[in-house]
């Protein structure tokens, strides 16, 4: 918890839940980003989180933006980005929205298949498209992102071929390596596959000058991850590796990494219960899967936890949300040990929770309003 | 899909992802179910659908309401609920909530701890509580419910004999056998249990009126279930098997089976690619588990759909969202097959749409906004 954080809470004492965003932590996270990695330009992937005042702030500092859809881009140029500044960087997209897209003056489209690239040709000439490729990193991340995304390597060549002659502007290749990648190492085997396309293009005339590294800058969990330097510096070599001196545009896409550490969820326990004599403990809070934790399904990510009775005797505890869906249990299997004495009306907060919260939350199940996000 | 929901889409053409109920269809439900149980109060499970305008049909047709939140309370109140018609049914509440529920007249709560009616008793005096007992029918039901809630057979005997010691009307027992329940023959076991709770508490001196059953009323999903009727049979057998002529009040919450089926998503088809040459076809459709469809996590509910190319040649597809979360695929293995010519701009509809969508939606994930619900 940062110290603004910390005042923010005891001066205002918010309604639980809530969200608490430090800018000055999301502006670290940027310049840290940029000195580690001076040549990429960097996208911020907004949909890990698109508060207004993280968009303006991350406009000011000269970042770009990676986009998922047509009202994202919109939110980003609203907060003051520039149309050049701004990818559209879903492979998933309907052609009004391109259209729209390219009429605001967008230039750069993702794509992976035949289909969207015909949908690109026919909206938005000229403009610079890259290709996803399929990479395989599931067994290393917390999040893996190698399945719905990407195409295989022949068909990224033939189409990155047909782009040209049908009027865009083959710029690149992307790929993501996961989102929270723990494996520094990932980034050799993906580097050296871009760079096998781009010199088995060439010979077909076609040259490649953008490599979209995606994100998957890992943050603070529970589980190690390998520090965002030892990441950068894998990146780094492999490019000088795989593409010596005549290194491409390198374009990063941190949302994770940007915001998570920055936000603070401040929850309330509801309820601590036994369902039998000598059964285990449970402890219900009032923020749940559905009201911003969502990534907590399978127990995929494990937030650090601090709670207002931290210093005593700890014990194991069930943690659940406080709606009426037995889906929403946070942790089960994963070994959370809370104060024995912990009580409804204590606070409990999730640490790292600035990314893939606030959005990710339900409109309304059972009742129950948006998690609100402050920024401070 | 109803005539009326036709009807609507083609004289309308609505954006979609959206959602379209047939009223008529939920006052059908309510009245077929009152009539099969013509003994059991009709408390309507409002997380399943709390749009307006379902709630105002419902409480002019005298049905009562199940609520999971303060919120939903009061928005019961608005649709012109009367308070003794509401219970507060989540065993999960803030204290504070409690009392903001029983000062505006609402008199029955849910709990399953110690610890809930600690609260019950501070806040809500006389009020009739009911005691929710843990029942083992994971097996039977596509979305289980006997987990997260519920204690035991003996601390649901020593929490009902403490709630009138403590200055509560200890009014009964609820369980829920399974949302989306395929086993008629559940009833029977879940009510024998009641039995014998109300005969060992009635030795104590501790006379229980009421047996709640929950839901779990079965929807018309790809999955065979028992029709409803199989459902009301089997219950009443089994309270007259269990109960004799010494019938409590029976009350029932049907949240699914009451709005399911009158419901159809409209959604529109934004890609259909291949991975690879040979690969397995993915179809991309704008609506995805954040837009109203997390039912189909770990593909448990499997949605009957329909598409505008409907009755040519069909072949398997894998069925994904429009968003960039790997996550938000629809339907992988269970195999689902489209029409050949499918494409993008095609409308394909998920049945039986009616529960557990809208307000599952997320706020805005990937920009998106929520789900829009028409009422016909």
């Amino acid at each position: 918890m940062t110290a603004r954080i910390r005042r923010f809470l005891s001066d205002v004492r918010p309604a639980t839940p809530c969200l608490v965003m430090d800018l000055d932590s999301v502006r670290n996270a940027f310049e840290g980003l940029a000195q580690s990695l001076p040549r990429a330009a960097i996208f911020y992937a907004m949909k890990a989180n698109p508060a207004p005042e993280i968009l303006r702030l991350l406009a000011r500092l000269g970042s770009s933006f990676d986009t998922a859809s047509i009202y994202e881009i919109r939110d980003a140029l609203a907060a003051g980005a520039r149309p050049e500044r701004i990818s559209f960087g879903n492979t998933v997209k309907k052609q009004s929205d391109i259209k729209a897209a390219y009429d605001l003056g967008v230039r750069l489209f993702a794509f992976d298949s035949a289909g969207e690239l015909e949908k690109l040709a026919a909206v938005a000439p000229g403009a610079r498209v890259y290709c996803r490729l399929h990479l395989d990193f599931s067994s290393t991340a917390d999040w893996p992102l190698s399945h719905k995304f990407g195409c295989s390597f022949p068909m990224a060549k033939e189409l990155l071929t047909q782009a040209g002659e049908m009027g865009l502007d083959p710029y690149g290749v992307s790929f993501h390596v996961g989102s929270q990648q723990r494996d520094a190492g990932a980034w050799d085997m993906a580097v050296s596959r871009a760079a096998m396309l781009f010199t088995d293009l060439a010979e077909q005339g076609v040259n490649l000058r953008m490599v979209n590294v995606g994100g998957g800058f890992p943050a603070h969990y529970r589980t190690e991850a390998a520090p965002q330097n030892t990441h950068c510096e894998a990146l780094m070599q492999a490019m000088q590796k795989h593409f010596g001196n005549r290194q491409p545009d390198l374009l990063v896409e941190p949302g994770r990494s940007m915001v998570a550490d920055a936000g603070l969820i401040q929850s309330e326990v509801v309820l601590v219960s036994h369902k039998q004599k000598g059964g285990p403990r449970w402890v219900y809070l009032d923020v749940g899967k559905f009201g911003g934790l969502i990534e907590t399904l399978d127990e995929a990510i494990k937030y650090r936890m601090t709670t207002s009775r931290d210093g005593g005797p700890v014990s194991r505890a069930i943690i659940a949300g406080p709606t009426c869906d037995e889906v929403d249990v946070l942790y089960e299997e994963t070994p959370y040990e809370l104060p024995n004495d912990l009580k409804p009306g204590d606070m409990v907060e999730f640490l790292s929770a600035g990314a893939y919260t606030a959005t990710y939350c339900s409109v309304g199940f059972n009742g129950l309003p948006p998690l609100k996000t402050y920024c401070v």
